[in-house]
């Protein structure tokens, strides 16, 4: 397909506020803030007024996105479902991203990355991911029809391994996280491939025509409530999530559709926002810490997971994984399945209200990521032993 | 959640349309097929006009459901995505069914069945399946706050076993699929718990307040195109979903909605409803075979799955294992991720138009019944070679 570019999209403005560019790629992020060793990334900039929401799935909301047509596999139009509030909030909602059709909220962001793909004649995808964002960008490459390669790790399981194999990409195996970049780089600087995902240390985070898909959640968000809510809860490695979410509400209160945008809280396996905000560290410093937290370990963060955080009035809270699991049981005991850090997002809620960043009778969102089934189980669990009928 | 019953709903009818009951609870089909040796289960009757479907979600056509209010996870709405139109049709749609909330479309069945259970004041949910409808049993029981059991086999992966597990269920362990009915009735009859599965050989189909979920995906595909498709593939066990998408179109027919319901044609991995069809056995035989279609698999068919083709003009087509794998790689292809069973669900469009049960220039719909992530997965796949950066 030809995906249609928005007529609205008039360039890019780097997240400080102070660089802006016309319509371009922006591999390694904002340039003038990597030249001043202070890595960005970029956010789109439209003009004029959008026309109402018309249409179902992401595509809904197309005239606030950079393409108004793209590859789509029945992405967004997730549901929100309200849970029992728990710690006095006054209600609770969950999205429920696992909906969408690679089973995760990635699916907002691959088909627009892949979509200027598609513009710039790009030789095909790149994914440096051994989880959600890999089974999406391999999904809407195969839907586009652009061949794909995932950088992934060892430590990839079969549920991946095998779904991500039947599209057709290919896989380029690294020994650890960290030696990806490398490999990335060389792909996209000399070969042609087009990233979606991160390849810098520091990091600026996924391709930034993407990350506007993540915008759709606020809009979706605020249009089942009526209003805004008073906070989100987003679990966060490197923020791409956080920051479009933010980016969303932010719009439509510049619009007048909602009054204020909601908090923000980033929900993190390991301290790395919550030591940057205790100013205990430096935004492009390296975290150490091991995590189960699949979808959101890593030892960086970005000026973008920040700048979400603050512009709200946000914060960030360390869930450890022990709480995690207890968030993953409870949401299991109300039928709701969860990876490991969405269950982080649940645990975040106690936590937030003790330290005050959730006060009383408020209305909270949290974001489901994706659910368990493709993520890595721990221990092996010992053979079911026959009970009855034997 | 207290559910509240549809007052349009004034009974129910066996498939034969012979006999007629009030509402209640048929744990064993029809009670005069049964004595007469020819098992058959019951659909719902209501009488008056429904009104316009309004809301989200299942919900959306709960006048049409036996409940009007039940325990949700946000099922139904699912994406019908258009392919590529394959051997002469004129067009082929996917209707997504792995985006409900335990990933698949027995989130459509579940809710209305533990709203009847709730009603009646039930023990506890009781589900026999170590797949697909195990899970949705308990994610429901857990949404309203009753208590589960699951009779499985060892067979069970792990993907599926600590899914359920974190619900809180509690698994009974037989040694296969045979030895859980003698289980499964005797909780039953002697225990009180509510079945949502069957537990009887032949097997009369799930309970029929939950298969009644089944009609809002014919509701839904006439919705999003406008009118009815010529023929609608469905992936076939013992029939609960083919049977519920037939009485949903034939519904809408009898109601003028659409001008005539679709060709039904059931998908099946090894030869039973084509044998039926062929005059070679009986609706009732055991059928041997064995097959890597995990959700379609078993010896056994039923009077509803029969009805549903005859009523509707279809017909069964059998795909082999290796022919459902290049329908599962051909949908991966495209982006989609499918359990096996619903790769053959593809594959059986080029065998139906080579046998002339889909014609040139027809619309199909094909049902993606579930991905692929918690199914058993075959020969373990060899570790990962580090390829780069090493």
């Amino acid at each position: 397909m030809t995906p249609l570019r928005n007529p609205r999209l008039i360039g890019f403005a780097a997240l400080d506020g102070i660089a802006r560019y016309g319509v371009q790629d922006f591999f390694e992020g904002c340039p003038r803030a990597a030249a001043a060793g202070a890595p960005t990334s970029v956010a789109a900039v439209y003009e004029g007024a959008a026309p109402l929401p018309a249409g179902t799935g992401m595509a809904r909301h197309a005239a606030r996105l950079p393409y108004v047509s793209f590859p789509t596999l029945g992405e967004g139009d997730t549901p929100l479902l309200p849970l029992p509030p728990v710690a006095g909030l006054g209600a609770l909602w969950l999205k429920r991203e696992s909906a969408n059709p690679t089973g995760s909220h990635k699916d907002r962001m691959s088909p627009l990355a892949v979509a200027r793909a598609l513009e710039v004649g790009a030789r095909g995808i790149l994914a440096s991911s051994s989880g959600n964002a890999a089974i999406s960008a391999a999904a809407y490459a195969a839907a586009a029809g652009l061949p794909c390669r995932v950088i992934v790790t060892p430590a990839l399981t079969e549920a991946y391994r095998r779904a991500i194999a039947r599209t057709g990409a290919e896989f380029i195996v690294c020994r650890d996280s960290l030696a990806r970049w490398d490999v990335a780089a060389r792909l996209v600087r000399d070969e042609g491939w087009f990233p979606l995902t991160n390849h810098l240390v520091p990091p600026v985070g996924s391709n930034p025509f993407g990350v506007e898909g993540y915008k759709t959640i606020a809009y979706e968000i605020a249009e089942a409530l009526g209003t805004a809510p008073d906070a989100v809860l987003v679990p966060t490695a490197r923020g791409d999530l956080i920051w479009g979410i933010g980016a969303g509400f932010r719009g439509l209160a510049a619009e007048g559709v909602i009054i204020s945008a909601p908090r923000l809280i980033a929900v993190e396996p390991i301290p790395r926002l919550t030591r940057v905000l205790a100013g205990e560290a430096a935004i492009t410093d390296a975290f150490p810490g091991a995590t189960l937290q699949f979808s959101t370990a890593g030892g960086t963060a970005t000026d973008a997971s920040l700048r979400a955080i603050s512009d709200s009035g946000g914060t960030a809270i360390q869930v450890p994984d022990a709480a995690a699991a207890e968030g993953q049981a409870a949401l299991a005991r109300l039928g709701f399945d969860a990876e490991l850090c969405g269950g982080g997002a649940h645990a975040a809620i106690g936590m937030a209200r003790a330290s005050g960043a959730l006060r009383e009778g408020e209305t909270a969102v949290m974001i489901l990521t994706a659910g368990s089934a493709r993520e890595p189980a721990g221990d092996p669990l010992p053979p079911l032993a026959v009970t009855e009928g034997a």
